[in-house]
C-alpha cells in the first residue's frame, strides 16, 4: 500500500483493517480496461440488450409522478411492492416466501456484508466452495472470518467433502457458523450443484447446526431453459437466500436482496439501517416499475440467448486453440469458465504477459483464501462480443504456448509471482 | 424482539448482534406516520421545492444517452466527475481537496459505517456531543464502540469538556480513537460550533492523537446566508469529513461522501468494495448531471428560505404556546429544535400520549448512549408546512399542560417509561 509509512493513522486502525491491502494486480486491471485489451476478466452483464429508450421513459415517469416518494428517505427493509415482486421472481425457483421476510439491499454484496456482520465473530469459520467468489472472500475477510474451502467436482460441492470439513473444524475446536455456496453456474468454477445433492447438503448443515448462505445471482441464467430448484425452496428455517437484479437486469442500480428466517430478517433490518439507513428508494421503485411494466422474463430469455452463444464461442475457441494439457469447465449457464493450466504454470505470474498480449483474465488465487489456485484462471464470456472472445482466446493461447516453449527449454517457468494477494477489485470479478 | 425464543439462530449470532434490538417506540412511529398525526419527528427534507419535471427529463436523458455506463458496475471509489463536483461543493466551506481523496458512499450513513469499520475495535472509545445523531450512535454500537458524550452549550462542543473527557478516558485506561462532531446546526441539539472553537478543537484532538470525524450534512443550510468554515478546511491530515446530498438535494438517491487523508481513503475504498462493490452508478451520474445542469446553489437558497420560515414558525409557536418551565434551542440553520421539558418529565413515557393527541417527536434518550435525555425531545420543522407546525406545537403544548396538571395534583408523573431503548428507525431521525 502506498503511503503507509507516512500514514499518521496507522496506529489507529482496527484490527480488521490490518489485512486490507490493495493488490499489485489492481494496477494491471487499470491497464486491462483499455479498449485494445480483450478483457475476459470482468463479470459485467451485456446491457446492450436492455430496452434503454423505454427504460428512459419509465425513469422520467417515476420522477415526474412519484418523485416525492422516490427521492425521499424510505424503509430500512425496502419498499413492499418490490419485496412482493421479489417473492414472485423467487417462486420460479420453487421458493414460497412472504414479502415480510425479504430485505432489499445495495446489491447482494450488501446482503453478504450484513449477513456476515450479524453472524460472524473474529475467528469463526465460514465454509465455502473451492474456489469461491472473490467478493465474498473479501467481505468475510473484512469481518475476520476464517474461510475453509470445500472441494467441488463437476456436480458442484461434494457432500462427503463437506462432512469431512465440518468434522475437521470441530476436531480442531473451531466454530463453524455458515456454509457459503453458489449452487448455480458457479462463480468462478462454472459448475452447477446437482439436484440430488441439494437436499443432502441442506440436511448436513441442518444437522451440524450450520446455517446455509445460498448465493444465487445467476439462477435464472441457465442455458437449457430449466430453472433449478433453490436449496431454500426445501428449507425455510436454515437457509439465507441472496438474490440480485445485477445479472438479470442491471448492476448500476445496485439492488439485491436477502430472504431470511423471520428473526434473522429482523436483525438484518437493524444492521441495514446502521449501514445505510435504507437502500435507495428511487432504484427500488424503478426496478419495481420495470418488473410491473416490462416482459422481464423475455428480457432474461434474451440475456440467456446472448450468453449461451458466447459460452459456445468461448468453448469452441478453447477447444480449437488451447495447447495440450490445458483443461476447462463447461458451464450450463452464468458467466464463467474455469481454466486449469498445465503443470508448472502460475496464472498470476503470467498475467502481466497476457495483458501485454492484450488479453486479461482473473488469476485463480483470487478465488481462494488459502493460496491455492496457482494453475487456475477465470474467463468470463458475458461482456465481449463473440469475435472478441475468439480473439481473446487466441491471444491467451499464444501466451500459454510461448510459456510452454520457455518451460520446455529451461525445464521450469521463468515467471515470478507478482507480490501481494492476487485479487482485482471485486467489481470486475 | 419478537420470536427470539423461537429463533434457532440465536446461538449463532455474532457478539455485536446481541445488542441489536428493535425499540418499543418503533411501533409508535408506524402510527405517527399516519396523515392525521403532525410528525415533528422525521428529518425528511421538503422535496416539493425540487424541479421535478426537469429532473425527470434529466433522468430520461441519462438512461437513453449514457445507460450503458449508468446501469453498469462502476468504481468502488465513485465516478470521478462527481468527485470533482464534490470538491467544488466543499470549497464553499473553505476546503481545498483533491478528487482522489474523496470517496462516494451510499448516503453519508455508509461513510459513517465504513469509517467506524476501519478504525474501531470493540471497546474503543468514540467521543461524541451530548446529545448526538441517533443514526451515528446506532452505527457505533454495531461496531461495539463505547460512546463517551462531551457537553455542549449554545456555542456547540465545549473545548474544556473535550479535554476533560479525553483525560478521564486516558486515566481509566480506555483507548480513544475518534471525536465524532456535527459542527453546524447540530442534530438534534440545533446549535452551531462557534468559529473560535473550531481550531481549538482540532488542535486538542491532533495533540491527543485522536482523529476527528466531521459530519456536516447541514452546512450549506444556514439561515443567515453565511457559510461556516469546515474544521477540515484547516486540518487536512487529522480530519475525516462526511458530506451528503440528502439534505441539500434528495435523500432517496442515497449519495454521500467522505473526504479523508490519502492513506485512509485507500482503506475506505477497500472497505466500500467489501460492503457494496460500488455505490450505484446511476445515482451518482444523475446527481452529477444535476450539479452540472441546474443552478443548484439557488435550489439550496430556496431550501434555506423554506426552512428559515418554518424555524420562525416553530419558535414563535413554542414561545406562544409552551407552558412555563419548558425551554428550547434557537437554530441558525438545519432542521431541528431541542426542547427541555420541566423537571420531572419523561419524554419517552409521554410519547404515546402525544401520538394519541396526533403529534409526534423523537424522545431525547434516543440521542444518548448513556440513558440521559429523559427530559428532552427533538422537534423537526423541515417537512410539515407552517400551519401544521403551529398545530403540532399546539397539540404538544396541550399534552405537556395536561401532564403538568396531573403532576400538580399527584406531585409526580403517572407516566411510566416505555421499555427498550427509545430510538426510532434512524431514517425518521
Amino acid at each position: 500500500m502506498t503511503g503507509t509509512s507516512l500514514d499518521r493513522h496507522v496506529q489507529r486502525y482496527a484490527q480488521r483493517t490490518s489485512g486490507m491491502r490493495a493488490s499489485a494486480i489492481r494496477a494491471l486491471f487499470a491497464v486491462a480496461n483499455r479498449p485494445e485489451v480483450v478483457s475476459l476478466a470482468g463479470g459485467m452483464p451485456y446491457l446492450r440488450s436492455l430496452p434503454l429508450e423505454s427504460l428512459a421513459a419509465e425513469a422520467a415517469a417515476l420522477v415526474a409522478q412519484d418523485g416525492l416518494v422516490a427521492l425521499q428517505y424510505g424503509s430500512g427493509q425496502g419498499i413492499v411492492e418490490l419485496r412482493e415482486q421479489i417473492c414472485q421472481v423467487m417462486s420460479l425457483e420453487g421458493i414460497k416466501a412472504h414479502p415480510d421476510d425479504v430485505m432489499v439491499t445495495v446489491g447482494s454484496q450488501m446482503a453478504l456484508d450484513l449477513t456476515t456482520r450479524i453472524f460472524i465473530d473474529p475467528g469463526d469459520v465460514i465454509l465455502a466452495e473451492a474456489p469461491s467468489y472473490v467478493g465474498a472472500l473479501g467481505t468475510f475477510h473484512s469481518y475476520q472470518a476464517q474461510v475453509v474451502h470445500v472441494a467441488m467436482d463437476d456436480d458442484g460441492l461434494i457432500p462427503a467433502a463437506l462432512v469431512a470439513a465440518i468434522d475437521a473444524c470441530r476436531t480442531a475446536g473451531r466454530r463453524v457458523k455458515l456454509l457459503y455456496t453458489i449452487p448455480n453456474f458457479h462463480n468462478p468454477a462454472g459448475v452447477t450443484l446437482a439436484d440430488a445433492r441439494r437436499a443432502e447438503i441442506a440436511e448436513i448443515c441442518r444437522t451440524a447446526g450450520i446455517a446455509v448462505l445460498e448465493d444465487n445471482p445467476y439462477g435464472l441464467l441457465g442455458f437449457d431453459d430449466r430453472t433449478r430448484r433453490a436449496i431454500r425452496a426445501d428449507d425455510a428455517e436454515n437457509v439465507m437466500y441472496l438474490g440480485s437484479f445485477s445479472k438479470t437486469f442491471a448492476p448500476g442500480l445496485r439492488v439485491g436482496w436477502v430472504l431470511a428466517p423471520h428473526a434473522v430478517r429482523e436483525k438484518l433490518v437493524l444492521a441495514n439501517e446502521a449501514a445505510t439507513l435504507n437502500p435507495p428508494v428511487f432504484n427500488q421503485m424503478l426496478i419495481s416499475r420495470y418488473l410491473a411494466t416490462f416482459d422481464w422474463q423475455s428480457q432474461i430469455k434474451a440475456y440467456r440467448h446472448t450468453y449461451a452463444e458466447r459460452r459456445d464461442t468461448m468453448l469452441a475457441a478453447l477447444t480449437d486453440l488451447m495447447p495440450e494439457g490445458t483443461t476447462w469447465t463447461s458451464p450450463d449457464g452464468g458467466f464463467y469458465v474455469w481454466v486449469t493450466l498445465p503443470e508448472g504454470f502460475d496464472a498470476s505470474a503470467m498475467l502481466p504477459r497476457a495483458v501485454t498480449a492484450r488479453v486479461a483474465y482473473v488469476p485463480g488465487t483470487a478465488f481462494y483464501a488459502d493460496g491455492l489456485g496457482t494453475r487456475q484462471l477465470r474467463l468470463s464470456y458475458c461482456f465481449p462480443t463473440p469475435d472478441r472472445i475468439t480473439e481473446g482466446i487466441r491471444r491467451l493461447a499464444g501466451v500459454i504456448a510461448g510459456e510452454l516453449d520457455v518451460m520446455r527449454t529451461f525445464g521450469t517457468s521463468p515467471l515470478r509471482a507478482v507480490g501481494g494477494p492476487s485479487s482485482p477489485a471485486p467489481d470486475t470479478a
